[in-house]
């Protein structure tokens, strides 16, 4: 059974990831927050799971790579220089970076770069999301992470294509537009849907979260697979196979 | 049968109105517009049903009342002085104006302030709603109406309820506040949704139109059943019997 | 705060109703399971909270009206005895029994009757529900009866309306049928929506559960309601007010 | 311009082609029913439209192919021996033979296949559809062929995937198995769920049609892009560039 060590075990990502290793069939090899000694994690890990804070990327990309042990990092938040670092870091070990672990996201964001790239510009593309009532900015990640991926179906940036929301007079819609739309109420773990509305017919693809236990579900998934891999950057789409 | 007469019978609603007659059960007295003879029209209708122009109501009116004929009024736009006269009018005739002659609207309308009232204010209500890309405000008025049915089931008015769109750091949900989203794009006719999101649950309630054609039955409908009511205001709650 | 006796807390309603209980401002009087003493839980409880077995209910239902403490009953397939138990009960105390604990389904069929009510048979009634995997059972309890709902506000029963499933050459729908469609899959907690569709137009009322807690949460926010209750039988129609 | 001749052309799908015909920027070469003359057809157009009956397949490909033009076939209920005459005709002209010509349902297909080839096991299939009340088959064609489309990205077919319709006491969802449901009401012109559910989450890829005009739309603008195809078969897959 590959062993999962995780970096930032005891905030609520790290508990739900201690949660859902058994469930898919891996087993902890430890757990570490601030003050903990990543190398000791890192020798005893076949991989490890970073979901802690920026200010302690460097010690733990580096206990990895003395390790040799391949690394996901769901940290946010993350600057310039922390990238360089895990691209440097990417020369020794297999390095995962990203700020969706959901499979089930990852796959609606190639079906709608897929979507958006068949359908001609008279689909107008519109995207709406639900999430639950202490979420404080909007649109979510997701929301926007799905919008980048319409417009590069589309071959056109998001920065472009993107309209402020609509209230008041708006006027009519402009062709090759993305728009937005957030709900926000009750304990919604988060609903996320894409629609393509061209004369006649619609065409919908959605995805709806009943927890966030997904998204350990997701991490812990991707770390088993990242786990087989040798030094190099690797994407959610080649967890998925996409 | 009963005989309906078109105040403003070339207008997109005017000729679906004729549409709408024969397929409802009832016969088309005939039609006027913008220099047409109100009074001739109303001595030969049952009923009327006006969706012309403020300017032409004060001609309109006088004409529904000498003749006794009663009159559904959908015309927008109208001021208080508009507003004073169909009052007067309803000394004479059976008066009924609406800003909105969907059955189904006004049904839903019903269900949201029943909901609301019921549901505490840890149910938070959020109104969504689609329409096509040619539509130059938002929300809709059916929306904003929806709005207003759920805030008086709260005992409140929409506009202390009400929230600014969400974009950005918006911060956590207030409690009591009633959330709008609209969408824009191919040929919708128009979708509406309400939705009460508590903890762990939702319910949601919806109107899908698949055309314009049923607010001229809607209208007709209205009309058929005001064409049987002595003097006074109605409402399309009256119509529906709710 | 209300002390709260649950009958059958080793199952797993048991244990969801222990985890409610004091996330709504009441506390555990105690819980018992066969073999227990339900004369002293009766005593040291302000209300009965009951989702065991039919067997235990007589010596259940005696315990509470020797001690006076109202009682909510949710256990499952009661026979006429054990309503006839169950009503003799009433003399004495507060009793509510009910197939359904959740608040949102007791509205949403409170809509529904009122929607199938207000709409004409011209409009079609459709059901359709998804749940888990797991689920042994097509159409679920609570689809039955938002059928039974629908049904009563047209003034039949859901044994004259309700159509066989639809598969192969079923012919055009019979007019007042109503319909079920189920969907099983993943970890779904139960998802139901109920369409009224008309010429040109839908209304949809649905209901989504996000997980099995919101029933425990119903349980228990009608014992609190029970609990204040004079002697009688009670339905959750008056727990929701409707 | 293009000009487009139809076979069938008084049949109702037949003069919905010819609306569309102008809204495509495309002109209209004329059109024959029973008793026409193929050949005349054939010469004056760039590309011939079927959608007639099999008893006229023969007639009309020999004049396609005399006349060097290309053809669509929507026709239903084609025998073997129609196969093979069309098979025959892809070595003089051009042919695209299809049961849907919706270019949304085409890009639906695609993605259901994407996403049954790249979900594993877990993830249960689902595909539910909404139609009028005067549709007599269940499910739709569409339904069946999103059907085949999954079971195809799972490596299967759909006859050993398909489960009967659920009532009664059905069991646990059996793995691998493909449910339908399909509800009927109003004037709904088409509308198709494919449901993912997964454990935690559910990908949901949705079509609706708001009415029948996107049939003639699509079968125009393949039409319009096999004008310019030589000689061979093609397939609703190319016209998208899927």
């Amino acid at each position: 059974m590959t062993a999962i060590g995780i970096i930032g075990s005891a905030g609520r990502m790290g508990q739900a990831l201690a949660a859902a290793v058994p469930d898919l069939g891996a087993t902890l090899a430890g757990g570490i927050d601030a003050g903990g000694d990543p190398v000791a994690l890192a020798l005893a890990a076949d991989v490890l799971v970073d979901f802690s804070t920026p200010a302690a990327l460097e010690r733990t990309l580096a206990a990895a790579r003395e390790a040799r042990t391949p690394i996901l990092i769901g940290t946010t938040g993350l600057a310039p220089a922390h990238h360089a670092l895990i691209e440097a870091a990417a020369a020794d070990i297999a390095v995962l970076q990203t700020g969706n672990v959901s499979l089930g996201v990852t796959l609606l964001a190639k079906l709608v770069r897929e979507a958006a790239s068949r359908l001609g510009p008279d689909w107008d593309i519109e995207i709406a999301e639900m999430h639950h009532r202490h979420k404080v900015d909007a649109p979510s990640g997701t929301a926007l992470l799905l919008g980048d991926a319409a417009a590069a179906g589309r071959g056109i940036t998001l920065a472009e294509a993107r309209v402020a929301d609509r209230a008041g007079l708006t006027g009519a819609r402009s062709e090759g537009t993305i728009g937005f739309a957030s709900l926000r109420g009750g304990s919604v773990a988060g609903d996320h849907l894409v629609v393509f509305a061209g004369e006649g017919e619609r065409i919908e693809i959605g995805h709806r979260a009943e927890n966030r236990a997904i998204f350990a579900r997701g991490a812990i998934t991707a770390a088993l697979w990242l786990a087989e891999q040798s030094a190099g950057r690797y994407s959610m789409d080649q967890v998925l196979g996409v």
